[in-house]
């Protein structure tokens, strides 16, 4: 079964379940029944059963899935065999924030570079990341073999900012301004709408008091 | 109709329509036809009217909706007609990007304090949101009406926090460890989980060298 045929809906849970086993393999655990796995990650066994039969044959009755396999296999399919290499737009502090992430390195995302247009902060570093000016974009891509750019930025800067990513080659962004960024067909956006979330945490929070059920994430 | 008819994928999509809808209001336009916000939201017009007649009679034949009036309702449906008061756990590099927003509290979401547990940070600011002890956590709660916390802090203290912050009477946690939180029914969490978000984009990347469509946010 070649990846293109999993489901959209199953790649959304493949991130947890890397997690997951991710985490029981620091532990020293070779193999995992779905029973076991559910109860750790709250998800019925038969949803895991149907997610990972996806992945073909690791699950083998009365044995379990072999939790290596299946971690490296599931990284396989998300892109992480290989290393990335990032660049970070903007130096405030979220974009500091990213820049100072231990944990994405561990997984192969590489941040590079942090470009920022206060020329004040042009020539320092976060860790052990240089600051550059945005004028040193265009050169620093194509050098450092850049493939995934993150936007830390007000919104009213997001746009002009994307399309110059774009031209510089960019193929993937990583947006963390509160606007929609439209990009040609071969780039891929992922928004992380700060705001957004916080209101749904708000809409469930006024719905508890109504004694429903909260849509917890 | 009553909120509580409205499904949890029109509710996802309630945010953003706010966003827009804001937008709107701040340039001025006083109303708009499905057509006209289905351009500017890449979502069909169908769609939009679909979600938006589960607020009953506003858009009106040959008139459009009333940006202000939708605005205000769906901004009552997400709770952001009162104020929240917010508090964040961990006054790094992160919880620093959160306290310092503007934009949460244009929304009302009032960050009140930023507890560390470094001992070096207490009597620090961010901004004018003091930074205090761990130990003055649960009188601050209960003095200044907090009814969200922040966690933003590493996994491996989260799960710690997120039981006292609920023994202290918080209602919502918005999380950004990496890590799923066990919370009693009445308690609301919304996570942000950064990593799995750059593994999604990290995916549609390695697709979108096959030809395949990225699924873009």
């Amino acid at each position: 079964m070649t990846d293109k045929e999993i489901s959209r809906a199953v790649i959304k849970r493949l991130p947890r379940y890397f997690r997951y086993l991710g985490e029981l393999k620091d532990a020293g655990v070779e193999k995992i029944s779905s029973q076991e796995l559910s109860q750790i990650m709250h998800v019925t066994a038969s949803q895991i059963r149907q997610d990972l039969n996806n992945f073909g044959g690791f699950g083998q009755q009365g044995y379990g899935y072999n939790v290596k396999h299946l971690y490296d296999e599931i990284g396989r399919i998300l892109g992480l065999d290989r290393e990335h290499n990032l660049i970070i737009i903007g130096g405030g502090n979220l974009g500091s924030a990213l820049a100072g992430y231990g944990n994405f390195a561990n997984r192969g995302f590489i941040m590079k570079g942090v470009f920022d247009v206060s020329p004040s902060l042009a020539g320092q570093y976060i860790r052990n990341i240089p600051i550059l000016p945005m004028s040193a974009l265009p050169e620093f891509i194509e050098k450092n073999n850049i493939d995934i750019a993150v936007i830390a930025i007000p919104k009213t800067q997001a746009v002009a900012v994307a399309d110059t990513l774009v031209k510089c080659g960019i193929k993937a962004i990583w947006n963390f301004s509160h606007v929609d960024l439209e990009v040609p067909d071969d780039v891929v956006v992922e928004s992380v709408h700060l705001s957004e979330s916080l209101m749904r945490l708000s809409y469930n929070l006024s719905r508890v008091g109504f004694g429903e059920e909260p849509d917890n994430d």
